[in-house]
């Protein structure tokens, strides 16, 4: 029976300490949300990231724009906030709009308020080995939080399912900077359960409800599921937890698992850019 | 018997593609080249890319800087260089000599000359599956030659081995934005083997002469190899040729593979980075 990986706890005791940390400070680390979508999980996802960062004790500011909003107009708010000697981070959340250029967009983010770690002189860093200004939230979340259970990463076989520039990537880029042996599949891998029950690791980011069952896993795996997939209002992951708890080793939860710790992620990487810039103006 | 993955003969006929490229130029484009080392290897190179983009007909400067040169020097160079309307290219070769601090050296290339891709920008937008302004010369070398004799990448399971920045990390990114399936093996891989005879694509780089004999290769496997091990004056591979090339579908050659495409790639970014900035010219 494998050990829960705790995300919510782990989460839970980071935001507290962070509450701590924030309650000596004379001015407070502040975030920026820009939100252009009418997408009703967005619209949560932000509502919870402000919830989140005023009970930390940051300052906040969400700014909504319309959907039809153009490209030069969201261009024109991260230049502000750019400039704004108050704003520590800047989020845009996606999706965008269709039509818009988002990499323009992520781009256009000043590298030390780029709080998701996106931009490609942060992402550049990240994958060639250097520290980036931040990481992006859900892998560093994944590290941080195998790292809270002693899992051991040096040496061990990777597999990480999913590619996307938000998970997929970031997480193979460090697990491999970790010494892990890392790889990388996607939808156009043709032997993933062969793959699968060769990992020490899995890191499955496809999106596809309960996907990976125990045919999939080797007995004493190490199983993070990154799914966030919604079957009739009901929020599912990639991988049968019933089924792969009796084989895996350690195993995250959906929910309260890889989602929280995301959030507080988020938080922290505001708080250390705030440090960065506080440190610089010095 | 392989097929040899002749990277010489490609080399020559791109090369000689620029050449007339380049004859219809009234203005030529410029490399620079910063050698700060006397490492009788470096030389070499630097002697033998300014003689090939002579022989393409670009124009070409090679700054020769002391060992003992500063860390500040070296980066007032690379600001004029960057300045410089006539330079379109702006290698930095490495090794630097010890004790500075080659990530703060590269990065203050500006990207739109950065002919390698080295620096945190273009490696982000090439980790990001963006275009960089200029791809690392030895992997976009090494995916240049698969795609001369037509080698199907999608889908394909590839073995990266080694993860430096020039070589294997981007070389496992390029490959998996082609749809392979990539596993980044490091000196930490406790299963090199296994690994090696499941893989369709062997890439090697790790730097150890003759390691990779027929007991790695599956039957039809396509082998580079971008091992240079200098042994008694001789150069070899990390591939032992005689008995591999027996087994596999294609193979690179040590020397007249990847070696030539290297600088080939080189060229071919100075040529394209020239582009690039005449257009912003415009």
């Amino acid at each position: 029976m494998a050990i829960i990986l705790d995300g919510k706890k782990l989460a839970d005791k980071l935001t507290a300490e962070l509450k701590t940390a924030v309650s000596t400070l004379e001015k407070k680390p502040k975030l920026a949300v820009i939100i252009a979508n009418d997408n009703p999980a967005s619209q949560i996802y932000v509502k919870n990231k402000k919830k989140k960062a005023e009970e930390i004790g940051f300052e906040s500011v969400v700014i909504p724009l319309k959907s039809d909003v153009t490209e030069e107009m969201i261009l024109e708010h991260i230049y502000i906030l750019n400039e704004d000697k108050d704003i520590n981070a800047i989020l845009v959340q996606l999706p965008l709009p269709e039509g818009l250029n988002k990499k323009r967009i992520i781009e256009a983010i000043d590298p030390i308020k780029d709080v998701d770690g996106f931009t490609s002189y942060n992402f550049g860093r990240l994958a060639l080995g250097y520290n980036p200004y931040a990481y992006p939230c859900t892998p560093k979340g994944i590290i941080r939080l195998l790292n809270e259970y002693n899992i051991n990463i040096e040496g061990k076989n990777a597999l990480v399912i999913g590619r996307s520039n938000i998970v997929g990537k970031p997480v193979a880029l460090m697990l491999q900077q970790k010494n892990a042996t890392v790889t990388m599949a996607n939808s156009y891998t043709k032997n993933l359960k062969e793959l699968a029950i060769n990992a020490d690791i899995i890191i499955s980011a496809m999106g596809k409800p309960n996907f990976i069952d125990s045919s999939y896993v080797k007995d004493g795996a190490v199983i993070v599921d990154v799914g966030i997939n919604r079957i009739n209002d009901k929020i599912t992951g990639d991988v049968l937890f019933e089924e792969v708890k009796n084989k895996a080793s350690f195993i995250t939860p959906v929910p309260k698992g890889i989602g929280p710790m995301t959030i507080a992620m988020l938080m922290q990487n505001t708080y250390e850019l705030y440090k960065i810039q506080e440190n610089f103006i010095l």
